[in-house]
Formats: structure tokens, sequence, C-alpha cells
């Protein structure tokens, strides 16, 4: 019970500093999430390292089959995103490697080359179009919110992309993982994607062992 | 030019009458859209009949491999949508039949089932979790923006849905139109899917020749 | 004390796991509501259940003096909509059976025909203009928001209809019960509407006693 | 065609200036709105006296059967307003005069008292609580979007309020005239609001004959 | 312990009766605020109060420097406006006096003069064009959201003006304070607005000694 | 009158195809904009490249007295970005070089650190609160919509960041050319700021010469 009163007076006392302005609401990730964002943090605890985050300096965790480490600055790593709709990502896509087709479901993403030559692309809706290019160093590339798309390494060193997203949390939804890395049955799978049955129960045993960087389960 | 001249006049002539109030704004189709919708036609030219549409009544066309057929009314086939935020569509699912899998980029979903037993599924995202449920007539499921989902019949007789959408304009993302039906070359496609190459080709076969039933190219 | 300790750590412990994603944000109505709708449940807890929803399967209660039931999937039946922009209705209107005028304040409403024939009709602001339509099986009708609308079954069967609204909670104000009943001296209601205070009276008397079916006062 | 030529060279050429920022976006009344606004005027046309506007420094025209004057600042009266999510009014009432009940669809509404002493009330939807309260000069209140609310003059003087709106166009639709100023025919009014075709009657000649300050039919 | 287990009853329990309808959110300011506002109070609490506020009847307390008076009706001092997207301040401007160049981060504002004679002026973004204007009594000037604007008594009696904002929290940055009445060292201020560090030395002692009417360090 | 149809046919013609979608909406930056952006360029035109942009590939033209050098990518340099949410820029400030003070009336911004060490700090509302730290490589740091912030070198070497923003035109207003680079009188500038007339005057001559590196007058 102790615990949970120290928690409830953290989480709830020191508001009344908090009624002045909301030039800015640093996420308080103790609270529940709103369709608007998390509540925000008391303003008089802030200081500048909240509007400061240093986890895109370096690459971040390899996801194995991809060959291509992502680092995250989401509302969840870097709470001072928190209601101001922007995100960021920083990619390294080692040579050979492939940011697998994806989309962001709340989000449109703008791409920015920091090294390296790569190829970048994603699909119209309905027309079906598809937009592709190379890019190199000091491009930038644009993904309408929702569309699929993808990245893949051209050259010979790794490559690193910095996006910036329209959304403190604009979702990831890696076409691969959606289909082949749950519980859904490989003939639902292919009933409503028309692949094999068998390309799919290859599929979900290449990619139904894997987690993501962070651990949880996929 | 007389031709330009007598556009010119209908487009944009009568709109002294259009600025007193916006308490609603028939998209005008002759005029490009904008982020938020479509120019406004003259309210004065506004009737009963722009805020009625009768193209759900029926089965829209056939979509030849997936036995559904759809009808919609967006803002492109029902004007009055424009601004409302507010898109609805019929699938009718033969016996066998299946709405692939396919993700709207800029709307959630509400579907309704009038007839029939349907399976209904969509993905979460990041988590890869699979929300699946049996539908029977009377049911309601959400499928929330962004994120892949899929319709099959279980039944033997026709399935038929009403879906409305948070949006005039949702889009739609049919996986496996974006994927085999447009010029991705099949070695890209697998390597940023990891479908093979060989099933990559035969479903490109399979889905490039079709068309959607409006007759635009695919 | 005990309760209040088990409902606070019900409400506030298992929010670590609600961190990574926002795809969804499935209501927690035990927390208040904000002006963007409900803190989001754990989303570890969410479920396929929680997407579906069985209440517009058959006609809600019938609101006595209207002959017409209504049964309603907003965010407090159906805590998935909540942040989705959507939400729905089911009316049944027996023979005779009326919708009286009334207005959503915060949503646009479409109304599918399910079953019947009814005449449907809404008033546009400062224009006055009147906009109705007799609508049968099939057919789409579009209320823009907030503006005044009303159905009546015009057949021998029980009209049935479908609507979905630009908002998990459009609100409902039915001009009847605004101006009869409450409070408010049949003397003011008499001098802000210019009825005659004996018709207001009379209305009070006709509506005052009645409640909604949910059974709070009106 | 010269007229058209002349007015399509206005409206169409000075842009290349507009393309650098929108601070402000000035309503282009000559060209049809959007959802979101009217197009915006060229910026270098954009002088201090386009965020100037003198129609509330007094009374706008009187609308008979009320006893009220209103004077407006919408979009459509000050363009500057365009896209900026605000509106005003002027009302004065004279003695014994009243703003009949009425809602804004698309906005809420802050009124601050200037002179006299007036009676103010909305209902709440769905639970149809009346607020009410008597205001004085430098008095505040506040309508939210949507509901329906009204105001009357209690003093032996002019009373005269300011209010602003959060839309730069909030609608109007005064409850009397979308029931009695237009051709709903009696019975159908009747029939949706549950008052006696002859009040009905009685009110359609009342007010279907007045007309709107502004002139145009109601 | 008592008094958080008290509190914390007062904040989550009366819930039940909040989930009908959301026609008003008013803001319940012992919880922190959310980027959409704050969580709602309970609406069987809510009466005709909640929607009344006196604040502006009288000047604020006088801003020493400027001989200024600043009174708010922000969300903050009158909960009701939680959520409706609209603020309200009065301003005493004494003879002599100025409201300081400042900006509001997050709300346009509509200025109606009630008394006086006063200039008012707003700088454009990027072009650096300044409006400016003699305003009297009666007349509605326009500042866009986030723009450096001020206001200065022009006449021999105090001028007195109502604002409204599309904000319930607009903020308010005074640039003299933001540059003057903190930390930044001079050489700072100096490096980054070219003023001369003597200059910004005799301002901040001007401003660094300080506070708002409020009493918050400034 | 040739010129004008021709230029009429080209803006008018083909939107037939520009119905169907609005996945997104590359911007015609030949129409005038609107409160939500500019209408759509019709969507057979679109093509890979309309996605591309090479400006910040380099550093963009210096300002004078700030050494430092601004490319940008809003909206109207890079057209796909219109209704995205997204806008970027690069920023190459030179050893002693500053980006002086400024807000961005429409959009927060991110920060990322590409090369150098730098010292950025912004200045919260109402509190005055400022809010620096010192970045090197790869370092992220957030400022908050319409809040005064600035930059400087703190090296020996040339310092890059790129910077993404919430808008694709969030505006830049200099505090310095707001005050110093127009027309506004020394005096009323004195009045409204407390700076002395003589520095006043001082930083006009300073900074009313020049312009911006797009030649436009400042």
């Amino acid at each position: 019970m102790a615990k949970a009163a120290v928690l409830f007076l953290l989480v709830l006392l020191p508001f009344s500093d908090a009624l002045k302005v909301q030039d800015f609401c640093i996420a308080n990730l103790l609270l529940p999430s709103t369709p608007a964002g998390y509540p925000c943090k008391p303003r008089a605890l802030a200081t500048a390292n909240d509007f400061y985050f240093r986890g895109l300096a370096g690459p971040g965790p390899t996801v194995p089959p991809f060959n291509a480490a992502l680092a995250s600055a989401y509302v969840a790593q870097f709470p001072a995103l928190n209601g101001l709709g922007l995100g960021a990502t920083r990619v390294d896509i080692a040579r050979g490697g492939v940011v697998p087709l994806h989309a962001h479901p709340e989000g449109s993403e703008i791409l920015f080359v920091l090294e390296g030559t790569l190829s970048a692309g994603f699909v119209g809706a309905e027309t079906n179009a598809a937009y592709t290019k190379t890019l190199n160093k000091g491009d930038l590339f644009v993904f309408p919110q929702g569309l699929l798309h993808y990245q893949y390494n051209l050259g010979n060193a790794t490559a690193v992309v910095f996006s910036a997203y329209s959304s403190s949390d604009p979702g990831l939804q890696v076409t691969d993982f959606a289909l082949f890395a749950n519980l859904l049955p490989a003939d639902v799978v292919s009933k409503v994607t028309f692949i094999t049955e068998a390309e799919v129960m290859r599929l979900k045993r290449f990619f139904g062992i894997r987690s993501l960087p962070t651990g949880q389960p996929i």
C-alpha cells in the first residue's frame, strides 16, 4: 500500500503550478495516454535536459534479418515530444541491408540521408503506382502517411538516414511481421494475401521466432 | 477558348451567395482538391438530391480474384461528404470470397454486418498482435486507422457489410496490389518482403493483368 | 480505504507496457474523459472482443411518444471507438413513428436505410432552406454537423436505419426535450421561441414526465 | 468574355509572391471556399486595414420581432479572420427584446456584457439540464458548441453584448426560423415537434413573412 | 495518507455519470493537463456558475513598468473554457501605458476596444512588414497566431480592450521578459539579439526584479 | 489573352483523374493557398521526383550579419510536403556564427546536430524560464511551437544542423528583423520594448539595410 501511496503522491500532487501555461507538455509516462497524447509532467520539474535526447547519436540495436539498426525518438523515449506533432528515428543500414516494407499508420515521414547510397520507394493508394528513387548523402525524400514504403542499401558502406515524422507516435507496421510474426494461421494469411500456404509457412518460420530489439514478443 | 470560358464562368461566377455560411460544403469536383477537401459548390445550387446517394443500394462491380463486390460512397461519388469526415462502402462477399489484406491510410472503419457470416481481423502495429473475430448479421467491428485488416466469407451465402469511415476519402491500399500490380521489379519486392522471387513472379502474373472495377490501370 | 487502493492499482499500475504504441486507444471509462476522449486502457489487456459490439444487432428500447427505438454505439457503449472519430446508432421506427427534430452538436451523420420507407429532412443554417427526401432501403442521406434534422416512417412496416457519425460522442439534442423536459419556466420558453405559453405548458406536461430509455432524468 | 478575362487575371496572377509564408491568409471572397476556409488573397496586397474592422462599433440592423440588432464580424464581413478560428458579433437588445433560441453548428461562444442586464441560458445535450444566469455589465458567459441557447433583456435600458466564437464562420440556426420560416409543411413540422398544427400555422404566418436584416430570403 | 485518499476519492469516484455525453468538459484543475486540455470535472457537478465568470468586470492588477492592468479568462481561471478553443482577457492601459511587444504561441487574438484610443500593431513573419493602426472605441483588430504585436495608449484617458483568443490557453511570451527577466547571461542575450551588452544589462536590471501580478517569479 | 487561356487550361483541365484518392496532395503553387495548404497538382502528373529534394545537400546562402547559412525545404521549395505537416531546414553556422533569436509561429522544431558543437536555448512563455544546452554531433533538441529560441556555434569549425518542423510552412519571425528591419518608427520600437531609442536607431541602421538571401525586402 505504501508504494502505491507514494506513487499516487508523485503523480497527483504537484499540479497547482501546472495550471498557468501549456507552451509545452512533457509526457508523464506513468499516467495512461489519451487520444491526444500523455498527461503533462508538472511544469516546475521541467529542465533543459527534458528537451534534449542523445539516443540517435549512434546506431540502435540491429534487427538481424534486415541488417539494419533502428533507434527511435518517439514520445516513449523522448517525452518532451508529447503534443508537438514530431518524432524521429535513425536507421543504419549495413551493406546489403534493408528496411523492409512497412507503413506508419499515424504519420508522414521526411527522410534525410546522412551517409551512403540507398534505394527508397513507396506505393500510392488505389493507383498502386510505385515511386522509387536512388538517394545519396544530403537527399530528402517523403513518404506520405499510411502508405507502404521501404529502403535498401545500394552501396558498399553502411547507409545512415535520419527521419522525422508528423507525429510523436507515428506507429510502425512491418508487413512481414504483421503477416508472419503472430498467431494468424497460415491458411488465413494465404487466403487474404494469395501467397501460397507453403511460402507463408516458410516465412512464419523465418520471422516467427524473432523478436524486436526491445525484447517484446512479436 | 469558348469552352474554357464557359467552364470558367460556371466555376467562378456564382460565389457572391456562397459567402454567408458554411454549414455544409458540397464538393465542386471540377476544381482541384486541397489537403482539407474540395472547394465548395455554390450554396444556392444545393438541393436535397445533393445529400442523397443511391449507389450503395445494390452490390458494386465484382473484383474477380476476390469474389467480392465493392461499392463506394466517398467524396468523389457523393460530393456532399466533402469536409464532413465521413465516407461509406458496401461490400458483397460471395461464398468463398475474400476482402484481401488492405489498409486505409487516412481513416478508421466501423463495419456493420448486413447479411451472412464472415471472419474479420486486423493486426496491431509493432506488437503485431492479431485481433480476429467471427461476425454475424448485426455485428459491429472496428478497424483502427492505417492498420492491415481483412474479411472473408465463412458461410454458404453471400455476406454483405456496410462500412463507414472517419474520412470522406480514407484511401485504400490493397497489399497484393501494392506489391504485385505495378512496375516494382520482382527482385525488389522480394528483397523488401523476403517472399521468394518465384512466388513474387507468380503473384505479379496473377495480379498484374487485372484492373480495378472502375477501369483505371492498377 | 482498501477499495480505493485496489481501484487505484487497477487504474494506475499496468502502464509500462502502454508506452510503446498508440495505434488504438480503448477507452478506460473509469478515468475522467478529456476534450480529446478518454484515457486508454492498458494495451496488453486488449482482445478482439474490445473491437466487437453486438448492441446494434436488434432494436434498442422504444421511446414511447415517438414510437421509435434507439440503440447506440458511442464510446460509452463501445470503448474501442475512443479517438477514432466514429460512432453509430440503429433506429427502428415503428409504423407512424418519428425521430423528432434534433441535432448532434459534435458530429455529422450518414444514414443508411436498412428497411422500410421514411421521410428525412434537415434545415440549413441562416438560409433556413429545408432539404427533404423520401428514402427507401439502401439509400444514403447525410446530415451535416449541428443542423436540425428529423425522420419519420412513411410506410406500413417498421423502418430501420443505421447511422454513422464523425465522432465517437456526437451528442444528441432533441429540440422538444431541450424546450419542454427540464426546469426552464414556461414563460421563458415562450419568450425565446414565440410559442404560446399555453402550448408550452401542454408540451411540458407531455414531455416533462417522460424519461429516456436509459433511465436518467430528462 | 473580356470581363471574365479581367476577373481571371485579378484572381490568378499575383500568386508568385504568395508562396513564401502563411502567417496569415486573408480570404479572397471571389474564390470558392473550402472546408478549411477561403483561398488567400495575395500577401503583397495586405495592408493594416485588412486586419481592422469597424462594423461592430454601433448596432447592426434590428430584426423586428425580436427587438434585437445583430452586427457580425465573420469571415464574410472581415476576411482577415479566415483560418484564424475566431469570429465576433455585437448584439444590442432593446428593452423587452430577445435573442431567440438558436445554436451555432460550428463554434462555441464566449459572451461579454458591454451594457445592461440580461438573462442567458443554454440546454445541455441528452441530460437536457438548463443552465441559466442573470448577467450584468462585465460578466462573461459561455455557450458550448452546437447547444441551444438564448438571451433576453431583463432591464429598462438596451443591453449590449460582444460575443466571440471559436470559428470564423460558426453558423447560426435560429430554431424559429428553421421550423417556421421555410417551405416545410405545417403537418411535417407538427409531426416532428409535437407542436399543434394550429400553433405551427400561427408561427409560420408570424415568421414566414420576415426576412433577415441582410435581405436574403429566409 | 488520509488526505491523499480523500483527494483520490474526490478525483476518481464520480465518473459513472460522466460517460453519457461530452457536450462540454469543465476542467478538473486538480488533475494534470494533456495536450488537448484538462480532464473533465464530473458532469453531474456542473452548475450554471461554471459557465459564468466575473473576473473581467474590472481591471486586473497593474504591471508597474507598463502602466497596464491585465485580467485573464483562460482555462486556469475559467475552467468551462476547457476544450472550447476560446479564451479572453481585459487590458486597461493607463494614460501613457503600453502593452509591450509580445506573442501568443498557441492562439490568434481578436481585440475589441471598449474605451479610449490606442495604437496597435503587429509584424508579419519573414516579410517583416509592420501593420499598424490607430484604434478607437468599437474598433476590432486581429493579431494572427504567434506574431509579435503591441498596443499603447494614445489618448488622455485609460484605454480598455477586450480580447478573445482561439485557444483556452494561448500562452503569452513578452519579449522583454523572455530576454531580460531570467537567468540568460547578458552576453548570450547580446549575442543572439545584437543589442549591446550594456543595454542588455540595463534592461536586465530594469525587468529582472519585477514579477507578474500573480506573483510567480519571472 | 492567349497566355491567360493557356494558364487557365493548365490549371483547370486535368482534374478528372484527381478525383479518385488523396493519399498525397502535391502543391500547385500557381493557385492561391488556403488555410490548410495549396490545391493539389493533378495526381496523374506526379512522379518520384516530386517526392525528392536535393536542396539541403549543401549549405544555403549565408545571411551576412549572422555568419549562418539557411537552406529551407518548406512547401514553397518542396511542394510534396503540402498537407503532410512536415518541413525541414539545414543551417550551417560558421565559427562565431549565430542563429539569432526567433520563433516559428506555426510549428514546433526538432533539431539534429550533423556536425560541430553549439549552444541552443529557448524561453518558456509566462514563466520566462530559459532552457539552454550545449549540443554535439548526434544530439537532438526540441523547440516547442511559437517560443523564442536561438543557437550559436561554440566550436572552432562550422556547426551544421538539420531541423524538422511540424508544419510544411512553420513561418519564421526573427526578433531583430521584426523590430529593426521595417518601417516601425524608432520611438515606437523603444516604447514597446524599453530599449533606448539610440540603441534602436543603431540596430535599425545595422539591420535595416540588409536583405534575406532570397532577395525579398525585409
